[in-house]
């Protein structure tokens, strides 16, 4: 019997959802969720349904779980704790500094209800999160490092999009090579914000713009830009729309540790992405938690959940003496 | 209150456990257990005790972590499932072939006892397994990579040992560069085990040995050397000592996937190891996993387990709270 998931929220991360199950047998998409009119919403899965969200409620003994694919600053918030008060879901909320706030929150909702929720799913905060978790446990005596890309940043996009006389705008964020050489020398070398990533910003204006006074804007925007060396290039935007279509990204959590009596033997984990579709990735991150949350409540677990709380086995569909024998 | 550890077992491996122990302050070295006489066992905790293995059974109250550090040829097979019907414990048994019998025998015991024993806890199996096991059920449709090294293979370096006329050997196994840049390229190539790694040794041998012969013999190796391209150097005793006398090792685990409607994005998940000493990253992997084993314990649970199953939160020393906060 396969687990029937429900998607809640259709833009990018929802359509990524959809293909995602498509590639695990064991699950099947029951229905999408909109804000929009349901009628206007069209779909890659015959077999499904789109319902509106306020329909959510009457579906509860038709989905196993839900998975949430709205936006951190706005919809995540209310929209997780509401859905853990009737069923399992996975949300892939995003600002870390929130993380203790939401998580309470949910948790308070899932217990209630008896329900699994797990939070905070995707690649950062999720399977970076993991990686430093691992490597820390590992190897108290060392340092982190997170670098992120190359790859796209959204928000820095937008932030350059909202400057006067912008028409499009795409960031990316680059780690610079000879920090990352750094880190993994294992010289554990402090690092500023400027010595870890670069800026690239590609930038549609319209006619007749004030290109330096746009150029300026950019990159002394406080928290966005001004602790970065960045670089601005003004492109068409057919340019843009032929060359910085995808949303790449990606990164790498480098632990650098000792161990000995003296600390002498040097040790460096690394975990690293390379992602065509940021997206499209951090969707099949959010299905395989599904599965979990799923087996996770069926064992009588409950409460609001993150990915430190997910032992792996439940990742996978196949057996514990399956993976025992082919993956350790 | 510190988790009270037994060291089961005193050759490198050990040591390693014992130097770890004191990067944990919330573990305390109680007991090593030794074949030996225990007064001629010196160890490098003043505190800890040396007592004979025999007597381990006298101290089920002393100890609340048995860490085994045996081989897994001959010692983990009887040792794990003997020491797990008394205490929690923690082995390394590497044995892939043999991990779904030994997992049988050592569940078997722990379950009699109410006792958590976790095997095969290192970097392959271990950190490698995860990876393997994450990665595939984010990416189910993709490929899996392990490449080993550079680093000292002792297995091989005994092969090699077993020559008439060799005195001392070292054995590297070197990942093939070509290789792994084109499972990084996203290619989804084939390789075939020539392809994926190379073999250096370097070798002691005999005044007046034939060196042609011994290296025809140490090539032509069926299973060990015969499969790969294989480089020998002939250097002295004193070479070997001064420029091989470490353990270096470490490796990469590479997951290729697709996704999207069409599988048209690509991506890369990569996890490698840069270990100076292969047995003390060994060891600190085995006392994080010590600490797991103690809570899971304490929450009731007992029987065999592997790194599949402990859920990550465990083997941190920080609180749930605190992970959240500083790595999620």
């Amino acid at each position: 019997m396969s687990i029937k998931i429900g998607i809640y929220g259709y833009g990018n991360l929802g359509r990524g959802v959809e293909s995602a199950i498509k590639q695990n047998p064991d699950m099947e998409l029951v229905a999408v969720f909109t804000r929009r009119n349901p009628a206007d919403v069209k779909i890659n899965t015959a077999t499904a349904l789109v319902c509106h969200t306020d329909d959510a409620k009457y579906m509860t003994d038709k989905i196993d779980v839900m998975i949430l694919c709205g936006g951190s600053a706005t919809d995540l918030p209310t929209q997780t704790p509401e859905i853990a008060s009737m069923f399992n879901c996975i949300d892939s909320f995003d600002t870390h500094a929130k993380i203790p706030e939401h998580f309470a929150n949910v948790d308070k909702t899932a217990k209630e209800s008896g329900k699994v929720a797990i939070i905070s799913c995707g690649w950062d905060p999720g399977m970076f999160s993991l990686n430093r978790l691992y490597a820390s446990a590992i190897l108290p005596d060392g340092e982190d490092y997170t670098f992120w890309g190359k790859g796209v940043s959204q928000g820095h996009s937008d932030a350059i999009r909202r400057i006067d006389g912008v028409v499009d705008a795409r960031q990316y964020t680059i780690p610079v090579p000879e920090a990352l050489d750094a880190v993994r020398s294992g010289s554990a070398p402090a690092l500023t914000t400027r010595q870890k990533h670069t800026r690239e910003c590609f930038v549609v204006v319209e006619d007749g713009a004030d290109k330096s006074k746009i150029v300026n804007e950019i990159v002394t925007m406080p928290n966005y830009f001004a602790d970065y060396d960045t670089t601005v290039h003004f492109i068409s935007k057919e340019e843009l729309d032929r060359d910085h279509k995808n949303l790449p990204h990606g990164g790498f959590v480098i632990r650098s540790g000792r161990t000995g009596e003296n600390g002498q033997n040097n040790h460096i984990i690394e975990y690293s992405l390379k992602l065509d579709s940021n997206p499209e990735f951090t969707s099949s991150v959010l299905v395989c938690y599904a599965r979990a949350a799923y087996r996770m409540n069926n064992e009588g677990m409950s409460g609001c959940k993150t990915v430190f709380d997910v032992a792996p086995s439940y990742l996978s569909s196949k057996s514990a003496e399956e993976i025992r024998k082919t993956m350790l």
